[in-house]
Order: C-alpha cells, then structure tokens, then sequence
C-alpha cells in the first residue's frame, strides 16, 4: 500500500508505491527534485520540507540539527510513512523558462554554414519526385520493378533496391493514387539503395528535419527547412535526465540498475518529443512532416538515447558498444516524426570522446586548418582536440561536475540566479557581483567560481595552494561549519535567506577541476611533442564558453597564458556540427573522416598526465614560469 | 446480440456476432467448412444440416426442396435466429489426414539436389564464429568496430556494415558473455553488409531452415538442416484460405473486403506456423533455431502470405505489387522462427507467373538444357513454361477449378474418396473405378474426370463436342436434373448414399478446362514460331501430375498428342525449387536469372489464344489431326 504525497509549491499529488522514497515518487511522475547523485544521499541537493504527514528518514551528513528541526528532510533518503505534504523549496527545483545560452557568434557560424552548403542540401535521405509511365500489356512489370527502372532512369543505378515490408504493402495504391506519380524517399549505403518511404504525387519541395544536441546538462533542438536550409526555430531545455544523475559516470550507474537504462532512454526521447512538438505546433508544421534527426552527443549520452547499455563505457578499458552507428528508424527509438523518418547519430571516437566532439571539430574547421589548434568543451566533462589539419589527437579528462554546481556547495548551473562575474576590491575585500536574471543570487555558476578564485587569489584571500587566509581581519573571511570560507553574499542580498559562500573545500573542488583540465592540454601537447607556445589558436566551445572570463581563466590556471587574441568562443559547437551534417553529404563524410582520423588518447592511464594534474593543482600553476603574465600581475 | 451456435459433429459452439452467416462465424473460430466461392452462395458447397433453432436463409438454386426440408441449408446465406445446432456433413468438411501426393521421383530429385550443392551450402544468410581479441587500452575501439575488423580480417570487406537497434543493444554484452567468442549472422546485399544477429559462443553448427510451397490448394514445409543440407522431415495440409475462395481470383476479392487482406494473410501465416511447430517438435528443435525461411508460392498467395494488397492483379493489364521481393525479415510477416529470421520469396514474372514456376524451372533444370523443354504445370492455375537455355517464354491461362473439383457437380479434390481413375466397359458402359483410400467413393477428381471423359468419348457415350449420347439403352446414361448425365457409381456404391455422376454442364466445364491449356501450348508454340512437333520433352509438375494418365490425357487432348517417352512427372517442383534456393546462392542467383529471362506473354488479350482455344473446345480437338494416334483409335 502507498502513500499519497502531495507536492509545494505546485499542489500536484502522486501516490507511491510500497517502499518508494520520495524522490522516486515525484520522479515517476514528472515532478523535479535535483537530484545530482542520482538519489545515493551522497549529493545533499535534494533538501525537500515536510509539512505535515509522517516519513522515514536516513540520517545525513547534507542535514544540520536546525535543518531537521525545521522538516528538512533528502528526498532520496525518506520514505513516507503517512500521506504527506512536501514543500520542494526552490534550491531544489529545476528553474523554468531559464535560457540556455546562445551567442551572436553562433548566429554567424550558422549563416557561414549556409554559405558552405552553398544550397546545395544532400540530406540523409534523398527525396524526389518521379513520373512513372503507366502500365500497360506491354509494359507489365511489377509495381516495384517499374520503380527501380524509374530510379535507374533518374541515375540511380545500384547493385540491390530493398524497401521494408511496410513501404512494400503501400507501393500498390501509391503509385496508382495519383496516376504513377510518386515521391521517393531514398537511403543509400555502398551501391545498395534502400527506398524508404513512397508517397502520391510530388512531396518533394516539403521536407523538415530535426537537429538535437543531446548534452550531458541541456538538449538544444533545431527545427530546419530541409529545402531552404534554413533553422526555422529552436529549442532547448535542461536535460531531465539529471534527476537520475548529473553527470555521465552516475547516469551509467543509473542505467545498470534495474529498468534504469529504459527510463533514461525515455527521458531523453520524451523530452525531444516535447521540444519538438512546441516548435512544430508553433510553426505550423505536422510531425510527419519531418523526415530526419540528426542528434550529436557524447557517447553516454548517445548510447542511452538509442537505449544501448553504456555500462562498458566506465569499466576499463572503457569500451563504448558503438562510437558510430548505422542509420537506423526514428520510430525504433520513439521519436516522433515520420513513420518512416531516420536517425543519424553524429559519430564519436571513443568512450569519452563523443559525437559531439567530432559536431565541434566539424564546426570549428579545425580540421582543414594549417598549424596547430587546440579545441576544447569544457562542460561536465572536459574534452580536448589538439592538431589541424595533417593529424588530431584528442583527450578527455574527468573534470568533474564543479563548474556545473556539482561538489560546490552553493554551486549551480548557469541559469537564473547565478552569480557568473566576480569582481573583489582588494582593499576592502567587497565582492561585487553579476546575477544571470539579475535577482538576488541563489547560487554561483562555473565562470562566477573561476571570477572568484581568480580574484581571491589576487586579493590574498586565498594563496598558491587555495588554502583561506584566515589571518585576515574581514567578516567575509571566516570560518564556517564547512571550515574556511568567503562570503560573496550576505543573507538579506540573497534569494535564499542564507550566505552564499565559497569554502576551502570548494576552492579545492575547482582548483582539482582547473587542474585535470590543464594537465589534460599539457599531457596532450607532451604526446605529441609540442608546447603551447606552438599552439596558433584555441576554440573553446560549449555553453559555458560563453560566461568565461579569460584573463581570471588564465589567473586560476585553467586556461594555458596565452595571447587573448589566440582565443576563440565558438558557443554550442555540438548543435551546430550537426546542424552542418544535417544538410550536406560532404559534412557527413568530413565528420565520419574526422572521427576515423582522430587518435585518443586515455589520459587516466597517462604517467605523464598523473605529473601534470599534481603541477596543475596550484594556483595558477607549480611552474610558474608557464604564466608569465600572472607571474608579473603578482609582482 | 449474437447466439450461441454448436457444430457436431465436433459439437464446439461459437458465438455469433450480429447478423453474421454460419459461415463467418464458424471461420472465425478455425471450423472448417466448404466454400469455394468465398461466402457468395455461387459454389454451393457450404451445405449444412440445421438440427436445432431457427435461422434465416436465403433463397438457393443449389438447394432442392427436398434439401431444405431435411434442414439443409448453405451456411453462406444462413444467420442464425436463435441459438443453433448444426451439424456439417461429410461433403462439407475438409479431409482430415488425407495425404498431399509425393512421389518417388520427388525424392530423386532432392537427391540430386543434394548433390548439386556439393555439401558446400550457402544459404540466405551466412552464419559464421569469431574469435575476437578482447580490448585494452592499446586496442579500444568500440565493440562494433572490433566486429567490423574481424568481418574484414576474415575477408568480408563491405563498404557499408549495418545493424538494427536491437542487435547493437545486445551486442556489448554478447561479445563479452564467452570471452569475446561470437557467432555473427549476415546478410550480403551489393557491397554492404547487415550484421542480422549475433550470438555468444559459437553457434554456427546448428542452424535450420523452412522450404514452403504455398499453393493456392494446399501448403507443403521442408525443416531443413542447413549445415548437412537434409530435409528432415516435412508436413502439409490445405490452404485454410480455401475457406474464402478456391482459387486465385476469389481469394483476391475477398481481400478487396474489409478485414480480408489480414484474415488471409494471417490464415496461411498460422498454418506455416502450425506446420513448422509440428516439424520442430517431432525432432525436439527448438523454433529459435530456425533462422531462414523460404516461400514459393504464385504470385496471389506471395502478396497474401505478405499482407500486400493483391487487387491490381487482376485488373487489367494485370500488374503485381511486386514479382521479386527483398529479404525480409520473418517476425515481421508473423512467422513463428527466430526472431533475426529471414524471410526469401522465390522470384515470379507476373501476375499469374509466380515463384513457384520459376522454382519448377529451376527444379527441371529446362533453363540449362538444349533443345526445346515445355513445362506445366496444371492446378488451380495452369502456367506453362516453353524454351531452354537460350530463350524461355512464359504464360498463364486460367484454367479455372475444374480439375480441382470446382464446377464439377461430385468434383472434388485428389484426396480420400475421391475417384481417381476410370475404365468403361465399351460393351456394358459399366465402369471400373479405382478411389483414393479404398473406401466408397464420394466424389471425383481432375485425373478421375480425365479418365472418365477419355473412357466415356471412346466408349461413345459423348461426342465430339462432349453431348451425352441419350439415346443409348443403358441406365448409366439418363437425363439428370441437371440434364443429361452419366452414373459413374450407384448411390449404394458411395459414402454418400447418392448417385455419382458426370453431367453434360461438368462434362463442358472439363472440356472447357482442357481447352483453356491446350490452347495454351499452342499459343505459345506459335509465338516464337515452334510446333508441338519441336517439343523435345514435355515436364508435368504439380500433385495433379502423380495421377494423370498422359494416354487419356492426349485422347481428351489435354496433352498433346506426342509419344509417351517425352513426358516426365517432377511431382511438386515448387518445394523442390525452394529447397535448391535455401541451400545455395547459385541457386537463388539462377532463380533470379530465370525470373528475369522469362517473357511473360499475356493469352487473355492474344487473337491467336481465342482462336486456338474455340479449336480446343472438341473431344479431342477440332483438327483431330494434330491427334494422330486419337484418330487412329477412333479408326
């Protein structure tokens, strides 16, 4: 027997199962608890307030006597015991209608991309029209043979012709309902073609496709003209995915428990239905009109969208089921498009460098390029190419989810409420702030926390090691429950009620994150024999690229001390590779090259990369010589 | 609201739906009743006995008012009007146990066959082990990858390689399950590859097939072994669909109605898989070991057997859906095998030239003989196929269901009861019958019908033009009420306690049939400019021919009137072909190559086939001397 909970602040009421914690309860029904850790207790972001009712609770370290004594329960960690009234507070709630970040630049690099195609779109799947002479006594071949003659006629001279059973049972009434004149829709693979779909009459100049970013934090959907080229809108929302998991490696653990894998698979394919729909219903535009997805993703995120179990991905020697995938029916994955709509997956290189990093080198150009580049996607995970366009090595290495939120205490993601520039007066040691939304801040973001440690460490408030100054006469610099901390807002300037801080452990989390991404590129130049003084230009691409401060990026030690001018912010490089694919057979190819030609490189088992993280776990670096220009702003 | 109606014998009761016919409602639970006619109370056959209740019926010229005052009625144009009992009788129910003929030379040929084949079989799909190397951080590629490289390393080098969802789901876990020991199945189609299935371990010793015949009258399965290339046993029964059309033309209209096309399609899809279920566990094989089935069947019941809509069939000018099909996959079609199953349809040429002609081409080995071969094949549907290794031409003339017992006032099928051959006393007019089974007889089949009219044309009890001589002296020779007639058996002689006769309106019927064939020939001989003169031996296929006397055959001038030594019974050459096609890709590439030499010459719309056919309508022909040995006889 279950319990029925009823949740605040929106009301809506889900009953449980025997056993179910109330994390899971909400879950099943759509209701969203962040839940980073993938409901383990480990996380503590699942603070929910019971209001009235009973419940069973696990002890946690996340909860202070006073949190308890106030209803502050895990929602992962209680059961009910009784119906329930359960307030989600907003710390625990997904923000609505927050933005993911879009540049002018990506605006730019989409018209470049047009220009590139030069109108010439060669889709996935062919489309024309054909005009097939009637039959007649003599002229009495088969429905499908007059077909193929008609292809052959059209150029299209392959070895075999299949079509599925179901495109088969139609070709009767089709070809007849508008006197022999049909729409193909083809899939060439080798000298074999496989036609598709068939339509009455000529469907030709009407054709729309989806491109989907699938990250690991948010999917991005376009809706594009197939005949114009043309992105008519787009779409994007955070990744719900994330109440199982906020990054890749708890999402493997998710999908190897039981009905985990299908449940994420359905997450992810839901939640592009539903962006989908809003801008087909907005445009007018019928789903069965829309005839292919290209979707672009790392390899996790890729396997548990096609429901593929990525569970080897994580165990040495980190091996995905498939890095490049046939192009298979949008239908067996549950899109909803067309019946006979197809999916083509971006392809990947290994299991931590995905289809999305291919979307990015594809969209960078980095791969024509003479000299030597340094692309990198700095999102929960790190990936890194290096190279141009004679060779690519690529590397990727487990930031960590800090910049996302993740291991920080008042850590979260670039959205509404979040402190994303960090200015701190030396002299008083008052921080002043910028707040995604402008509101009060409820929490700090990647591109604030690297503003913040860069500036404190400028200011003195921590030193090389990240450790707190905690001889210094200033209340923001104190010591809390956590140990040291800074205070960047002071209770009643902020959306929550309490002080937004950033304690040692946190600088340690990030200064841990900036190191493995640093010693990543250091690592990847050594392999290849290069430092970065050979390095011409870096793209850094992803959302977060977009918040980054450069110089505090240098300061801290993510980023090498480069000139500014070497560097450059591509934005959301995933949607765009696939965008690029999406419309052009040669960008297709280019990306399948790309990802053939890339050589990874595992960085975990790297001797060399173990030496770089430990140099890299200073600020800005041991070495640093290696940052001259913040050698000299320290004097 | 519907009643409750109880058949006996059997006595299983079936609900009615509203205003539905005995007979709808006694097929929609699998009891069999007579209906050539498909339901439109033209056949006559679907007499039943109302025993209890009231029912509605309507008028029949088919029932006397006799039958209908014993309660006769025709289940076709009766809806019940209370709960009923009704009994089926004899005449009405379909034989159960009766044997589809084999015959020795059936066996001959499958030998031969075997030899062909040389035991190195190449069946649909290739099934074959791996053994990968496992991978290591030296050697990470993706599972998929590494089976890739292991096709090519043991030479399969496709330009493409393709796998459904489902098999790249499995395949991470199925590599690893036996230490990276695969078998893999595969399809080959141009330069590409499909990656069907894969297994742990090595499985590739163990792999069995399905040869069907599906004839428009009965369905014949093979379960093969393809690793030894035996057959290892086979079954057969009459097609269920009989129940909603005897043949071609009526299946095909009732699939024009609504729910027809499923019905039919899942009516001869169940009795393969009944059949197949039967095989497999007499020998204790597992269905899922089954991964090919091959069909063979003319060109109605291959549209049937695949749910596709066989309507343009027969309107004119007579175009199929399709005459070659792809591979198909077998869980799609609903048949009962593995799950990866392949489905392969033996290619056809026509509308009514379908795979199982050219699967007799194939069996008879015409397509590589010298000199001039005719093929033929007389069912419900008489195909005739003429020419050799340089040419082959092709027709169809619908020789409509005499043969098979329809139009035939005792006509029936070639099973228990039925007469199968008859000698005349010229002196006496008293006949000899000889019936299969031995029992009494209850009806007469096509080489029965034969032989009578053969026997009765000598012994001059009808003319030239098949009247009944009625002015004979004998009390086998009367006027019936269906006209003059001959009393083949007294109604104490038969099962069914009524006289057997042969009428005059059957006697046309027959000779209308013979003529339609032998007309046929003769067309086709005049097309391409031969004489039955050139006619090096002549191939009778089909279960008809086990039966057929060729001399009474020539004397009612079925056959042509050539020497006996030219004639060969290949039994059913339909299942043969099939079998030779599971086993080997040359003889699949050969069927290919057969269905795509055959001219099809359409005779419905040929001056020369009305003008041959107005000529044919004589005992044995209007030019008796294209009948010199008949008119010899005759003296």
């Amino acid at each position: 027997m279950g319990y029925r909970i009823t949740f605040l602040p929106d009301g809506r009421t889900v009953e449980t199962a025997e056993g179910e914690t109330i994390l899971r309860a909400a879950g099943r029904d759509g209701i969203h608890i962040n839940a980073t850790c993938g409901g383990k207790g480990t996380c503590g972001r699942c603070r929910v307030i019971l209001k009235e009712g009973k419940a069973v609770s696990a002890d946690s370290p996340h909860l202070a006597d006073k949190d308890r004594a106030e209803g502050v329960r895990l929602a992962c960690q209680t059961t009910p015991a009784s119906d329930l009234t359960v307030e989600i507070p907003a710390t625990s709630q997904m923000r609505k209608g927050s933005k993911i970040a879009t540049g002018s630049r990506l605006e730019e690099m989409l018209a470049a991309a047009y220009g590139a195609c030069q109108g010439k779109f060669r889709p996935v799947t062919l489309k024309f029209h054909l005009q097939l002479p009637p039959p007649s006594l003599d002229d009495n071949i088969s429905d499908f043979e007059r077909l193929k003659r008609g292809l052959e006629n059209s150029g299209y001279n392959a070895v075999s012709v299949r079509a599925g059973l179901s495109t088969i049972r139609k070709m009767g009434s089709v070809m007849r309902e508008k006197g022999w004149s049909v729409t193909v829709t083809l899939l060439e693979e080798g000298n074999t073609i496989e036609v598709i779909d068939i339509e009455p009459g000529d469907t030709s100049a009407t054709r729309y496709a989806a491109a989907v970013d699938i990250g690991t934090t948010s999917v991005v959907v376009y809706l594009v003209d197939l005949i114009t080229g043309k992105v008519l809108d787009h779409a994007s929302a955070y990744n719900t995915q994330v109440r199982c998991g906020e990054d890749v490696i708890t999402r493997i653990v998710y999908a190897t428990e039981q009905g985990g894998l299908s449940e994420l698979q359905q997450l992810v394919v839901s939640l592009v239905n539903e962006l989908l729909g809003k801008l087909c219903d907005k445009h007018g535009i019928g789903r069965e009109l829309l005839d292919t997805a290209i979707i672009s993703g790392n390899t996790t995120m890729t396997h548990l969208f096609f429901g593929i179990d990525p569970a080897y991905i994580r165990e040495e020697p980190y091996i995905p089921t498939a890095a490049s995938f046939p192009v298979l029916g949008a239908s067996s994955v549950g899109l909803h498009l067309k019946d006979t709509a197809v999916v083509y997956a971006m392809p990947g290189v290994a299991s931590y460098v995905g289809g999305d990093i291919t979307s990015g080198v594809l969209a960078s150009g980095l791969y024509k390029q003479p000299g030597l580049s340094l692309f990198i996607d700095i999102g929960t995970n790190g990936e890194i190419v290096l190279g141009g366009e004679d060779w690519i090595v690529t590397a990727a290495c487990s930031a960590g989810p800090a910049f996302e939120g993740g291991g920080v205490k008042f850590g979260m993601r670039a959205m509404d409420g979040a402190i994303e520039r960090v200015a701190i007066d030396p002299a008083t040691l008052a921080p002043s702030l910028t707040v995604i939304g402008g509101s009060n801040p409820v929490g700090i973001c990647g591109s604030g926390m690297i503003d913040a440690i860069g500036e404190m460490f400028l200011a003195g408030i921590i030193d090389r090691r990240g450790k707190v100054n905690t001889t210094l006469d200033n209340p923001r610099v104190r010591i809390g429950e956590n140990g040291p901390e800074y205070v960047l807002a002071w209770a009643e300037e902020t959306g929550i009620g309490a002080d937004i801080t950033l304690t040692e452990p946190d600088v340690n989390n990030i200064v841990r994150t900036k190191g493995a991404i640093y010693a990543g590129f250091a690592t990847l130049l050594k392999e290849v024999g290069f430092t970065f003084a050979d390095v011409d230009r870096i793209y850094i691409a992803g959302g977060f690229g977009h918040y980054l401060n450069i110089e505090r990026a240098v300061i801290i030690g993510l980023l090498p001390d480069l000139p500014v001018e070497k560097f450059e912010f591509l934005g959301n490089t995933s949607i765009m590779g696939a965008y690029l694919a999406l419309l052009s057979k040669k960008f297709r190819e280019d990306a399948e090259a790309i990802a053939h030609r890339m050589t990874y490189i595992e960085l975990s088992v790297s001797r060399n990369f173990m030496d770089e993280y430990v140099s890299a776990l200073f600020l800005p670096h041991t070495h640093i010589d290696e940052f001259p220009s913040v050698k000299k702003l320290l004097g």
